[in-house]
Parts: structure tokens; C-alpha cells; sequence
């Protein structure tokens, strides 16, 4: 079942509540032998962290994190790795007037019904600060990657109509450089001032985050429920707020003809390539060694600070009033969180793909 | 690992090559009790199959199959039930001449790359017709899910350009009326016409299917990582073809804002549902009682009856030429597909959803 | 939940009763490359089948077995190995007096009780004729295990009360020589007799199958749940009328001392050994490279040809009637068995452990 | 591969080292609505904790624990529940005189051998500290057991050549009652004192852990090769130490006839039972509604304060001195253990069942 569980033989299980006295994973299946980089992982979580700028949501979070086990004289050991977050800055009696009321478009309705008990404080376990964990355990699984040179880079590529222009080929270093994460500065610059006015009128808006992994070696995937691009597209939509997922061509693949789609294969020196790339990287499930690229789509997220009609738990009537602090856009954010999946699903079918020959 | 087994519960593991002696599956984990309706499993085979009509490939597989196992006096005993489909229409000297040759956006490359070894007699593993095994499947799932009063309708919405209407609400009735799937005749008779000069040029196009499943309970999938969403997204993005995936507002939640996005909820005589639908019948993951929809992108299938430039398993140049029978355009042949994919995610969550509280 | 499903990595998935049509299993996950031997396989099968000497079942099954994908022109693909094993010698009719009447220590009441309903002609899916798909698949394992040098021996150690003597070294060259498949030829006479006996009088005998493993290397294994005796054992309790295991010291270690039962590390020409085996060559779950050595308690079987009281399936007194052929002793069919199974476990492990370092 | 973990549909995961700064666990589908008892989940812990008692280790180790997740208001909310133990004893430098040495029968050559590194402080992932985190995830599992009135019973019915006589009929109510926790007080007398001789001369000694489940549901395990007996004796084979696993009749089955071992089915004012009970509650892999019982055999620990001959990481000869704390006779402690790993099982199976009638 291990609906808590990612990954078949590099296996992330996350546990924790928003308002919890922390969150954590373990790491089950990491190899032994890989140096574990205490700064690097910190420097990933930063990333992610609420507070880090004006576009976001203001609470201050630190993400302090404890190693409990499986790293010893500081590489793992093959043993279970786990790592506790503890939560800073919940302040639980903010939520109380929401505990009988289900508010639109957030997971209130659904838990109660599923389980008929649920954390309402601060959105309990359906809370995206689950994704620090995940952000967690990526910055683990891309040390994996970058020993055998791998980068995955993603970045915002749209926010609400704003995206990057289609001739326009983003110099992937520069992501970092703005607080939206939009690698072409002029666009960055417009998608700010959206959720600026988004933000001001205590609303949200959806947005688009792009991802290339390059240096991906062939081999990777499986040819039928496997898929690579099928596993990275649950990795996405698990995400909270995701609403969609496109590799290569994606849904511009609808409106081509196969002799305009297929990539050609080239000898470039020896080593097998294609043409074009509307494959995406993937070819039958497996990893083809051009770079993989895709698009999540997240939507506006639901916490606005607006008076929104509802019903509580008994069916009656009721008004879920926003307040207090939120993302108007949550991809900025949302950049390592698939960078993370993106790498647990990647190191995963590297180890099994140890696996397929004798 | 398990990368020929799908679900967790209701569990189908897969077999077979396209030109081998036939294909088939197991399914483990079907409840007892059961009625198995042979005839609509038929069916069902029998809209996935080859040679249907004019606008499908014309190769000519009789769908038999052959249930060994897992039923006993037309019920399922909760033992592994077994189904095999002989292959009837194998022409393996047909395909001596792409032994070596890597064809363009097949999975040729990719498998010889993964397992230095591949059974190229028309594509092996990687064919569609590893396909027919999962309708087969989706047949006894579907059973499972009519006796709760589930229904997903699958039909095609776009084939290249051609595209039912935005103001048009399809009569799902009429799916089946026309060759093609599409359940508004007018524009089904535009798409057919288009796959037919497709097909005369020897070339492929891309399309698109929708889905709408109806009468879902609320509480079917988890929290975090087997959202219902991820899960049916990975189903779909496991189907041979497809590129990409979006459910409810999908991609076009990016220029949404969240006041607009949020769906409100109303009691309606008694029943919780919200007015609008964005969240495509999911929040958090969960069902909501309300209508599940997604779509799912198709490309132009690869075999394409052209002559094309590759190169060969040694990095030589060579011509990968076209020739027989092929799919002009997969959607037609996809729609039970989709259907059977979904109704393997709705059961298995459906029995996992059985075991979360005392 | 898989129960149906042996393995993590090479993963067995078995189907089939004893009366329906045949049974089979998928391999998930064979590496690529295997050399297949399929006159092995088949010599496999036949030491396991009815009807192979005057101690077991007079039952006439040929056990003729058909792979149905995952090997082309003689090797494995690393696709799915599905195997069918058609049933030859089922007479239905002979069952239909026991529909309703619960047998004596057989599975009858436990199935009916958990599924309510079952297959009760022969035995359904309890029928030890499952075995047979174990052994094909074992057969598969056990070539992986040759190429590395991994040899597997299991032998009739005891029958009742005659047991080989303590003081004798069995030559595992001879288990094959006698019908008992005892490896010491005047224990086996004494064996061969007292099964006779028993089969005289109607009745079934207990009786103990020993496993030395030659070989293994060092490594298999996990430190915790799926320690390599845990799995053995598990592997070897899954199998029909299996009621205690024990490996190394086994339920003789209860009245040792630690300074007596700890094995002394020695180095012989470099290799690290140990200078006992209490260890049964495995430490901490993982193998230490020593010979691996369990027993096996095998019941006598359930059916006898004698006239039992029980009840029926609505409580009333009934009485089980015992004819035609049966198993007097299981233990000289069950070798075969126990040998496929523990080579399951070994390469599971051997290809699980191939993901543990960098 | 989820070596680390147990269970299919009540997953526990546990991680952590003897000397690292605590172990833990976490749970992934515990139901919701459990009223979760943190007096009874202390008291379990206390059986298990060192220095109880003058017969087991003197190491003082305060078994503090703490819910991270998944309690809400005091009830389990059908999200991963992680609970944290903090160790408090640890003293590394005791061993780093150790850290080059493969103590006799330990795990120190194995895991080296396997990993290529290993935490040698205390014995890391392989101390029998990770069993709290087993005995903290049994305990949950009783309360979900007691809410159906299953019991579990365990205790220690032989320590060396001591044993409860065949004859007596142990009092189930007394095992708490000495601290051997043997039952039958005049045997547990004599238990104590071997083992407070042997702890003299700093060696130790194997015993027997008998159990004993009442009130099991009929319907539990499966057919083929998670019969409920095979998950129970992978569960206690698990356990450090253990070297065989016997039920219901056991290896005593070996010199029975059929006609004598089969347990004659009655109707008991309308409940069907079973006049002798040889099957240990088990038939066929599922539970019948009798008494299930079973045995493990645990030997003596391989830690004696004596000084040993043995070789180093480099093959040469060493000396491997055995000072400090040692439990003499691990059967006291193991008891709680052993009904943990048997409560994991049973609610596994518990939940399962809810899954395979329609």
C-alpha cells in the first residue's frame, strides 16, 4: 500500500503534520559509501523555506534539520537514513476557527470523509510543508546524481499569462538569480509584478514550472507501468496543487503528423543521437540519454485572503474567512520541490537498472 | 521493482510479445464473489482490437481469450485470476529486415541500450498490443466498479486539429456511434476524414481523449504520494503514446486566479458538493464525490509507411522503410484503453480505501 | 499485498488449481542474457511429478511446460517469463462428493470461511500442484545461481522415526540414486519400507527434508526484517504441509553456551572462514560465505485413505470418505520443492544486493 | 525492497543504531479513529528495556518515547504515525578497540563485507536496540488487536535444558511474575539460577520463547505464500538471534502418522472447531478460529565477557575481549518482542482480510 512511500528500492516515507512538532522521512535503500553533504542538503532546503522573499508566503520557518541515522563519519552506511525537520512556527490556535468549516478547494472535505477524524491545524498532513521532507531526501538522491553527472534544473516558466517567449532559450544559470526563479530576467521581472498584485488583492495565481535533466545515461525506466516519464508524472502530480504534466512534445504532440515527430537517430562521433527531441529524452519508457525535459502546471493555490462562501461539517451554511499569511504563487517555491522528485525517481531507476542484466 | 505489475491491492501483472504465442495477465487480489461476465470482457477486447474499421491499422487479431484460472462456476474464488489472448496474426519474417535498425522514436535504441538483447519481431515488448492484456483487466475492474454504480466514459475530443467544440457538452451516449469515438457526430465526421488523408500519405497525427467517470464515492485515494490524481496520471502516462496528462482545469489553471479557481462548496438536499468544478472531482488528493475528469495527449504513432533515415546497431547510416499496416491516428483504438487503465486505479483504491479505519 | 507474488526483485507471480485447465507463474524481473535450458527445466519438473516411483501418488501427470514470453532465440529478454503447465490428469467428478463436506486438517473450511466460496475440486488452489509452478520457476533461478557457482542440495534426511545417523556425513551425490531421495543408501532402504508400510495401511507419515547451500557469496542478505534466514524461512513454511524450520544450530542451540556456540574467525589462505557452522552461514541476516544448512519439517499429508468423522459446510456431522491415490510420504517430491524455493530467495538476494553500494 | 520495513497493508518502517542519538519507526497505515494508549505503549517498552532485572543486562536505558505524527486529540488519524526513542546509554569510546575486529558470530564481518563501511559503535543497525522500535509498533497493533479480543501470549518455556514439564498446563496469568517470565514458578526458579550461573562465567546461554494467540478471527493469511504461519515465522526469525520456528505440531509432526495428526473437525453448539489442534490454528495458510501456537528458538547471545580468538578487517589474527554489560539469557526480553512481531502479523492480516470478499 505505502501510500507515505516513493520509490522502489531508493524508498522515501514521509511522516508530519503542518502543526506537528516536526516532519521527517526515512531513506531506505540509499547506498553505502556516498558522502553526505550536510550544506548542500541546508542550501536545498533554503530553497524551498517560506519567508525567503517578498513573493511568497511571509511565516518564518527555519528549516533546521537532524540526521538520526545511516550516515556514520559522515557517509552512508546502507542503513536507513532519517532526518527529522522540527516545525518552528506553528501557531495552532490561528486554525481553530476552522475546524468544523471546509474550506473551498482545500483538502478539509476529503480527509473527514476518508478517515472521519482529522488535524485541522494548519492543514495537518494535506499541508505542502510535507514537501520539505521531500526536498529533503532529493538533496540526498542528487548527490547520487552528481557523482555520476546528472543535473537536474528546473525553473518557473509561466506565471499566470506570463511566460517566457518561445525564442527564447533561458540561460538555465540564471534561475537563481531572481526571487521567482524565472531564468530570462526580463520576464522574471513582469511575473514579480504580478504576484505583487496578486498578493495584494489577497488572491493567488497558478503558474508553470519547466525542469531539463541533462546527462541522464541511457537505460533508465522500464518498458510497461514503469515508464520513466510515467513515474516522473506521478512524482509530479503528487505535488500538492498539480494539475498537470507534459513531457517532450506534451499536448503540442496532438496536432503533428509522425514524420514531423519522430526524432532521427545521428552518429555524433560514436555516440547514438537524435535530430530532434520531441521524445523528450524517453523512448518507450526508457531513457534514450538526450535531455529529459517536462511541465507541471500548478494551479492558484487555494489559501486566499478573501471571505469565500462554504458548508461545514454538518452541511450548514458557512463563510471560510482568510487571513494571516500566504503564497499568491506557489511556484517559486515549487522550483526544488520538483527538482526533489525529480531526483528520487531518476536515482531510483538507477539502482534498479542495476538490476536488469546478468 | 514489479515493473510489469500495476496496483496494489488489485494487482495485474502483464506478459507477453507482440509475436510471441500470445499475451495475457494475472490479476491478484480480485475480491471473491465476483459474477465474471465473459461477454462483456469480449466486448471490450473487441473495441481495442485491430482491423475494426476503416481509420485503424487492418491487420486482423481475433480477440480470443481464455480464462485458466481464479474463476470457478462463474465467480471469482479470490485466488489469481489468469487470462491469455494467443497471438493469431504474428508475421515475424516481416520483421528480419529491422533486426539491426533502429527505428526513429521507436523503443528499439532504448531497449538494446537497457538489456543488450530485444526480441525486434514487431516491436516484442514495446507493441501495443501489450494493451489488449490491460483491457482485459480493466474489464473485471469495470465489473467490480458497476456493482457500486461507477461509470468512466472515455471518448476523443481532438485528433490534430479537429476538436469538439468548446460550447458543445458531448452526449456520452454517442461515443460509440461512430468510428472514431467521438461522441459529437459532426465533428467526429471531420476527424474521420482527416485520419483517412493522414492515412493515404502514409503518415500518423496525434489526438486526444477524454474521460469522465461518474458516480465515484468520495474517500478514494491518499494523501500524499498515491494521490488519485497521480495515480490515474501514471496509469495513462504508462499507455504507449501518450505524452502528457491533465485533470480538472489542468494546464489552463495557470492563468486562473485563486478566487475564481476555488470551488465552493453547497449542500444540495443533504449531499455536499461544490459549484463549480476546477478540482476535476479531487482535492488533496482525495475524491470529493463530484465527476473525475482528465485529459490525456496522444502523439502521432512512430510507424509511419515512409521511408526514414536512422541508423543501425552499429552507428551506421540506414533507412528504416515504412511498409504494411499501421494506425494512421491511436485514438479510436486508445479510448477502452483509457477506460481500462482508470478502472484499475478506481478499484485498487477502492479496496485500499476499505482498510483505513476500524 | 501480493500473495500470490514471491520476491522483490526477481519476483514470481503463480496461478492455477488443481483441476482447472493448468497452472503457470510470471518471472518479473529475470536479468537479460540468461542462457534458458530447457531440458534442465523439464528435468526439474520431473522430480517433482506424481506418479515418479511406487512411495509417491500414482497420479499420471506429464508435466509438460510451455514459456510463453520473455525469451527469445534461447535467452532471456528481461522481459516478463511466463510459464503454463497444462493439467493432464484431472477428474473432476471424483471431487463432487466432498463439495460440501470440510476435510480433516485440509483447507476447506479455512477457504470457505475466508472467501466464501471455493473451488473444491481437487484441492482448488491449495492443491500442492501450485508447487509445480515454484519449481519451474527455481529452475530459472537455479541457472543464475550455476553461472556464479552456487549450488543448492536438499535431501530426505528422516521419514518417522528413521533418521540418517548423526555420525554420518551423507554423500549429496547419492540423493538422486534412491526413490526416497535420501543420500544414504541403507538409511533410504529403511525409509522406502516404512513408507510402504504406511501407504499400506491408508494412512500418511511425517519427515524432514535438509538444505545445504555451496557457494553463496558473502553479502546476501538485509540486517533487519528480510534477514536471509527470515526470508528462507518464510519461503520454506510457504510451502504445503511445512511446519517448523531451522537453520545452522537451528533448535539445538537452546542448551548450548555462547563460548560453545560462537564461530572463530580463521583466516584459510587469505579467505576469511569460520572454524564451526552454528551459524548455519549466516550472520546477522547476511551470508558469510560458509555453506548455508536448514531443515524443513514436513506434517503427514491430510489425506489418508481412511473414513474420518468431521462436519459439513452447515455444521452437520459428516464423514470424509479417503480414496484412490495419494502421497503416503510428501518428503521425497517436496526436495525438488524446497530446493526452488530457496533458490528463489538466493538470487532475489543476489540481484537486491547488486543496489547496496555506489 | 523496503528491507527495513514490515508489512503490506500496516507498514512499519524502523530505523536507527545503538549508538547514534536515538531509533525510531514510523507506521504507515494504522486506521484512523485508534484510541492510542501511551501508558500501555510505555509499559510494553518497559518489558523490553536492559536492566529490569539482575539476569539481563545491566545497561540503563530509559525507554522515553515520542508521537512525532499521526495522533490527533488522542486518536490515530490515518496518517503515518512516527514515534521517536532517544537512546541515553550510549558510550562509544567502549568500543572503538572494536572497530577493526570481527567479534564471533556478530554481524561485524558480514555487514564490512556487504557495505564496504559499517557504524561498529555498539553494534549500529545490528544491536537489538532496533527492536523497541518493533515492541513500540506492536503495541499499537494490540490495541487494535484488543478492540476484537485477540490476545497474545508469550513467554519463555525453556531456558538450557530447563523447561516447563510436558505435563503441566502453564498458567498464562503468571508470566509477568518472575522475571524470567516463565509461567510455571517452580521452573522459573530453576531458569533463574542457570542463568544467574552462567552470567557468572561471563557466558550465556540459548532458550525457548513459546506463544500463544486467542481469540483469532477465522480468515487470516493467504493461500500460497503469505500463509499466516509463513509470516509469522519470517516476523520471528527476524528477531536477533532467533535459529528456528516451529507451529502447532512442529517438528514433532515428523513421527506422526496422518490418521493421528489430523484434527477432526466438530460442531460446537454451532461454532465449528477442531477436536485436537496439530494445525496450530492455521490450515491451509489461514486461521481456522482455534488457538494459534507457536515456538522460537533464540540462542545465546554471541557477546560473552570472555576473550575469544578471531582475525581483523585485514585477515590478521586478533583478539576479540568481551567486556562490560552482557545479557546472559536474551528470553526474558525477547518475550514482548516476539508478541510484537506476532501483533504486526496478525493486524497485517487483519486489514488484508478486509479486502477479498466483495
Amino acid at each position: 500500500m505505502a501510500a507515505n512511500t516513493f520509490g522502489e528500492v531508493f524508498r522515501v516515507t514521509t511522516f508530519g503534520e503542518s502543526h506537528g512538532i516536526g516532519i521527517g522521512l526515512i531513506i531506505d535503500g540509499c547506498p553505502a559509501g556516498l558522502k553526505i553533504d550536510g550544506l548542500f542538503l541546508q542550501s536545498e532546503l533554503d530553497r524551498r523555506k517560506p519567508g525567503q522573499s517578498k513573493i511568497v508566503t511571509q511565516r518564518k520557518e527555519e528549516e533546521i534539520f537532524i540526521i538520526q541515522s545511516g550516515v556514520f563519519e559522515g557517509k552512508s552506511t546502507g542503513t536507513p537514513i532519517s532526518i527529522f525537520i522540527p516545525n518552528t512556527d506553528q501557531k495552532s490556535k490561528d486554525y481553530t476557527h476552522i475546524a468544523n468549516i471546509y474550506r473551498p478547494s482545500h483538502a478539509d472535505f476529503t480527509y473527514q470523509s476518508k478517515y472521519g477524524i482529522r488535524d485541522f491545524t494548519g492543514g495537518g498532513r494535506s499541508s505542502a510543508r510535507e514537501t520539505a521532507a521531500r526536498v529533503a531526501a532529493g538533496s540526498i538522491a542528487k548527490l547520487i546524481l552528481k557523482e555520476i553527472g546528472v543535473s537536474i534544473h528546473a525553473y518557473v516558466s509561466q506565471v499566470g499569462n506570463i511566460k517566457i517567449p518561445e525564442n527564447v532559450q533561458p540561460d538555465l544559470s540564471k534561475t537563481e538569480d531572481t526571487i521567482v526563479r524565472c531564468p530570462h530576467p526580463e520576464t522574471a521581472s513582469q511575473m514579480i509584478d504580478l504576484i505583487m498584485d496578486v498578493k495584494k488583492s489577497g488572491d493567488t495565481i497558478g503558474g508553470m514550472v519547466s525542469c531539463i535533466i541533462a546527462g541522464c545515461p541511457t537505460g533508465l525506466g522500464a518498458p510497461v507501468f514503469d515508464k520513466l516519464h510515467a513515474d516522473l508524472g506521478k512524482a509530479m502530480l503528487s505535488i500538492n496543487a498539480v494539475k498537470g504534466f507534459e513531457y517532450g512534445s506534451g499536448f503540442g504532440c496532438i496536432n503533428m503528423r509522425g514524420s514531423e515527430h519522430n526524432d532521427v537517430f545521428l552518429n555524433e562521433n560514436g555516440k547514438i543521437i537524435t535530430k530532434t527531441n520531441y521524445s523528450g529524452g524517453i523512448q518507450g519508457g526508457i531513457s534514450n540519454g538526450m535531455p529529459i525535459n517536462f511541465n507541471v502546471a500548478f494551479k492558484p493555490v487555494a489559501t486566499i485572503i478573501q471571505s469565500q462562501n462554504t458548508v461545514d461539517h454538518e452541511g450548514n451554511d458557512a463563510v471560510a474567512n482568510g487571513k494571516g499569511r500566504h503564497d499568491p504563487c506557489v511556484v517559486p517555491r515549487a522550483v526544488p520541490i520538483v527538482e526533489a522528485m525529480a531526483a528520487l525517481v531518476l536515482v531510483d531507476h538507477l539502482l534498479r537498472n542495476k538490476t536488469v542484466k546478468l
